[in-house]
């Protein structure tokens, strides 16, 4: 067996995954992320024993564990560099999980961890295979021949802070016109709120008055309602994702790339124009084309992502 | 002994190449490209036996051809899928080729031959290796771990058709806003003759009727004079090429970058800003740091890069 830890800025969850990718158990608890973070990492020892103990199995049927933390990872070394929201700063993270639970541990950037529960469940044997999550930011990974691609320093796919609008949108990473300033679902709420200022009448403002806030499922729901507002906007936002995943697929030529994030729950909806983008943007005319697809997996990628890679 | 082909649209060069990569006898022909593609194939088999037999060895000591053409290739079977300036449609290039001379034959994409080059001259010990070439177009190679990145469908690494600017100016390859429509030394003179105009004292304008035309020397010439209107245009120039090389490394974080083309060999000129603004860009903050350098092969990449990629 296995475990795999999601570790994020709000939650840790930690699950046990058998060999096939798996859950047979999980558990989180509040990351409460200013505390040292010897005490987030106790937390997850923890966590893991609760998991392990109330499936029926002993930490002794624990082969290994994965970590897919935010931030920069030294995987070589089992050490967290730097994570913006969590206080890590060359932490020695594997060392001090080891201190609670002596098992082998395996660090991965949270995007890449997802990436790789993705492509376990979904990509296998695609030589070549690229993960997009669409959330709050814009993250990814890249997986080629099996193995997750980190850069020779680990923190390559930060596919989300490649620029696509040269002196456009200023991006957290400190650019500006990045492609997460135009596709990330915060990037959507934003491009909806400006088209409701423009547009008092539309549908969009009736919608918003349901959820309490524009999130970013109100403009996919007015435009499902007719309303021509919404339309563009929808229109827009998925032209922005399609221009970076043409981008992608022009550098990797994958054999498939999985969307993931929340606006993927929006399925066919936004696939189905995606995809024809793609197929009249691509530069490859000749050849086999890149599969499209929707992530299976939605909040389960890290563990059994983090679980996989710590198993391979 | 390898042999290593550079086909272009205008020359067929061809290498007598030894097992570290040394050019021991070379030598071209033009490509005549509106002939049947048999005939190019036919002479590329004739410099074959020239190049070997005027150095003193024969054809018996060859051990393999690699041949690094435009287009879409599929390595596996040893076609030329497509070549927009040559007339290959399918074309079996390497079973042609050993018509004459029968011995292994490895196809490649040309920028991917030439980025191989790049790498066993200038890049070896890297496990990730990004060859950026900025010339008519912008192309370029991926080596990672040693061996060419090609995608599943053998046509990966057209990072000159990234887009930069959405909706930007029109590419060859029927996108808007590439990276190739403002790195390139033809976007280059497009925005020096731009300028010019503007500016009609700028030294520009002198620097011009030197060489009868507007081409890639112009602005850095006129700027190394003190020119203000040059040094706008190549400012602007090396802050495209920036923007490009950080995509680029914010996605691979690779050990090493070169940057052949003919704008190379502005050499610093070109590689002290580009790496300030890399450096003051990449999203890498807390991590080792990408090499940025300037090739070294020139027009020798092709045939060197080809004859070693058929030797591995």
């Amino acid at each position: 067996m296995y475990i795999g830890i999601d570790l994020g800025g709000t939650n840790i969850a930690v699950g046990l995954v058998d060999k096939d990718g798996n859950i047979i158990n999980k558990a989180s608890t509040p990351t409460l992320s200013e505390r040292p973070w010897q005490e987030i990492v106790a937390d997850m020892a923890f966590l893991t024993q609760k998991v392990t103990e109330e499936a029926g199995y002993s930490i002794a049927d624990i082969e290994a564990v994965g970590i897919g933390s935010p931030g920069s990872v030294d995987n070589a070394n089992g050490i967290i560099a730097y994570a913006c929201n969590i206080g890590f700063d060359n932490s020695p993270v594997a060392d001090e999980f080891r201190k609670y639970i002596n098992v082998p541990v395996n660090l991965e950037n949270d995007a890449n961890a997802a990436a790789f529960g993705e492509y376990v469940k979904n990509g296998e044997e695609s030589p070549s295979f690229v993960f997009v999550t669409l959330g709050t930011g814009v993250g990814g990974g890249i997986v080629l021949d099996g193995k997750i691609y980190r850069g020779f320093n680990g923190v390559g796919a930060e596919i989300g802070h490649t620029v696509i609008i040269v002196d456009g949108i200023k991006c957290n990473c400190g650019r500006s016109g990045c492609w997460e300033a135009y596709a990330s679902v915060t990037a959507l709420i934003n491009q909806t709120k400006k088209k409701m200022e423009e547009n008092p009448d539309s549908l969009m403002h009736s919608v918003t008055e349901k959820y309490h806030e524009v999130n970013g499922r109100v403009a996919f729901e007015a435009m499902e309602m007719g309303d021509e507002a919404a339309k563009t906007v929808c229109e827009n936002y998925i032209r922005y994702i399609g221009e970076g995943l043409v981008n992608i697929i022009n550098t990797f030529q994958p054999e498939k790339v999985v969307i993931g994030g929340g606006i993927s729950k929006e399925g066919d909806t936004l696939l189905t124009p995606i995809k024809e983008f793609i197929e009249k943007n691509d530069y490859n005319k000749h050849m086999k084309k890149t599969k499209i697809e929707i992530a299976k997996l939605y909040n389960d990628a890290g563990i059994i992502g983090a679980a996989m890679s710590a198993m391979k």
